[in-house]
């Protein structure tokens, strides 16, 4: 048998200890597929006497996750840490340096630091493979960079963000406020420590930067990506976007045009029917397009100890297969600067509006929306409450400036109360 | 750059079209991607004057693709021929005795002479990789052996033949029978020139024993899929399974029980509101279930030039990469084989029978169901007409043969009209 491939292991939270399960799961049949045996030789966490149901026994401990990305026995330096400096970043340089190769599931730290952690570690030889990174066990790192290599990516989308989209289809199923759901799901835990990484979009934002850099062929540039989170959707419009045909998601868009890259990540309209569009709690999807493949759909669960286990260990067993490849599917070097570009896409839009009890008031809005240059697809006015009523709007394809526009002057005719929401529809 | 990978090109249908047609496109882009240029360098083909809309200038002509196999400007044989002898299989056997790699989208091919081509490829360190043979664009191969290698699977489902899955839509769509849609599919040019590899379910049980060979490390077992056809499936049963929430699909299931290997591939009925009960036309869908990971869907294009060109390249790409890999995910050699085993695990059936117009008709029906110890989920008898009703029936979780046991049963009371009609209702 050929010598196993040996790792250390820095983190030993739900996907660390995920990952030393599934070893001892399973020795025989991952040795068969990896062609050498995966043995994990040395661990790094912050509690050592915690119970993680798992056994640590046989496998050196380091209080200094640097110093195990640095230990001699360790080929490939797996960071299961997370957070976008500290000690993931420390210990991930520590074990490039020392002319390793890396796993990862930090999207936090990629997002931010990708660039500069490819191009040190390709320039030793070495690579970070991350597609735990992004929406769990979906292999969708391995889809997009070698299943789809061959085609030109117009357009990657998702949601992978398994918390935004639990609150979103909890607050439909229960008709409860944001604000409810969101302590319920910080009370069962389903967020993270700074909650503002779930629900403002940032998580979901630092993965698709990651993917729109494999797709296009660019650096990384999660700054660019434009967020916004779910905290402003109102019960009102999830109930009014299904009595339309729709359900809101938090949906991630990155698109080459030809102004340049495009990324944003918001809460949309789309079709209930559709894939996306049925995705129910922590289920997470990725829609890629390609020019020769067309629409690739993946779906799969986007979190968990037993998924990332899975996609850790695939980059793992492809190390030890001597796949070893690009980071972003291509040298680090050789990704190009995107030019960051708003969306300027025509797309249809949801508005709502609560309109007074006044003679004319739908008109000045028809009026408003009409020299806007926005025109009307669908309609609906509801009944009246204490001198309100709320008016819901499908526009046809609109561009987004053109749209704000409207808003402005909606709002200037003064019989509307409160804001105006618009949320675009997206064509999946 | 480092020296081309230069491809020879067996077989210029769309497919083969579609391959020069995507590294005409992109040929920048792929050798980026690839680390070095993909060259396409030598092509054959039966006829050598057809009209096939992409440029053959540059490339040598080959009249026998054995020839071809063996030029030793070919780093890599594609082999897009078909068919599982002939010509293909001689041009595959050559190329991997002049040492080269080996690409194809030959599931025919490799369902029956898998096991032998593999471990004579693996014995000269040369792979045979066929993402294109399985389910078009969508790179399941490449999920199922890489992205999921570190799971035991326990299940893989897939509508992989998307003439049969057309036509069923169809069927539904426009309320024609079978004959009819068949006869409009063949008009289409959707058919195999032998449409019985399609409607029989031969190319899509050649697929799931492909998949079953991978997901379990098995030797490939084409003989042991239990085939059965979509040609008796009737309008009604179609109309029927819709009015109780299901549509019909023709689905591969293959199982690793605790005796033996079941594959199958046969109609099923599905709930309309899950992902393969969604599916149209000639999109497939593959659904992995593995232990660490938890259930995989994967959605997109089945076949067509782009999608399935875009699956082979994927593989050269992989190649030019220098990522190998053993043909079915680990040696052949090392390749257990199965034992096949047909289907025991309980499952609902959907029955339909035309019950005569007799007192205690239908009391005979559920007398000879207790007896055969089938309870009834739900159970709707239609409108007589001209003495016959018919009745349809859900029932509980079944074993198979106490569903056979039922339908002898049935058959000897002699109130029944016809063949009573079980259909399987796959959990999904």
């Amino acid at each position: 048998m050929v010598a196993p491939l040996r790792l250390g292991i820095a983190g030993l939270g739900t996907v660390g200890a995920g990952v030393l399960r599934l070893l001892a799961a399973e020795p025989g049949l991952i040795a068969a597929r990896a062609g050498r045996p995966i043995l994990p030789v040395a661990v790094s966490a912050r509690e050592r006497n915690r119970n993680r149901d798992v056994d640590l026994s046989g496998l050196a401990w380091e209080d200094d996750p640097v110093a195990l990305a640095r230990r001699e026995d360790v080929d490939v330096f797996v960071e299961l840490i997370g957070g976008e400096n500290g000690h993931a970043r420390a210990a991930i340089e520590a074990a490039i340096a020392a002319g390793k190769d890396v796993v990862t599931a930090n999207k936090a730290l990629l997002a931010h630091h990708g660039q500069m952690l490819a191009e040190a570690a390709e320039a030793r030889g070495r690579t970070i493979r991350f597609e735990a990174a992004v929406a769990g066990g979906i292999p969708v790192i391995k889809a997009l960079g070698e299943g789809l290599a061959a085609n030109r990516i117009s357009r990657v989308m998702g949601v992978m963000n398994g918390t935004c989209n639990y609150i979103l289809t909890r607050m439909e199923a229960t008709g409860l406020p944001y604000a409810t759901v969101f302590e319920e799901a910080r009370g069962l835990g389903y967020l993270e420590a700074d909650p503002r990484l779930d629900v403002d979009g940032i998580d979901a934002g630092h993965k698709l930067a990651l993917l729109a850099a494999l797709a296009f062929g660019t650096r990384v540039d999660f700054e660019a990506v434009d967020l916004e989170g779910i905290g402003r959707i109102a019960i009102e419009d999830i109930r009014h976007a299904a009595d339309m045909g729709y359900r809101i998601k938090l949906l991630g868009v990155a698109r080459m045009t030809e102004s340049g890259l495009e990324q944003r990540m918001s809460p949309c309209l789309v079709p209930s029917g559709s894939p996306l569009g049925q995705l129910e709690g922590g289920t997470n999807m990725v829609v890629l397009e390609g020019s020769g493949v067309g629409q690739i759909v993946l779906r799969g669960p986007g979190a968990g100890g037993g998924p990332t286990a899975s996609a850790v260990l695939a980059d793992v067993i492809d190390l030890a297969r001597g796949h070893r490849g690009a980071v972003f599917g291509q040298p680090a070097t050789t990704l190009a600067r995107a030019v960051p570009t708003p969306s300027a896409v025509p797309a249809p839009y949801y508005l709502r509006l609560g309109l007074r009890d006044r003679p004319g008031a739908l008109a000045q809005v028809a009026a408003a929306l009409g020299d806007a240059g926005v025109s009307i697809d669908r309609m609906r006015q509801r009944e009246h409450q204490a001198d309100v009523a709320p008016v819901l709007i499908v526009t046809h394809p609109t561009p987004p400036e053109a749209v704000a526009d409207a808003l402005g002057r909606i709002g200037r005719t003064g019989i509307t109360v409160g804001e105006t929401v618009s949320i675009r529809i997206e064509k999946v």
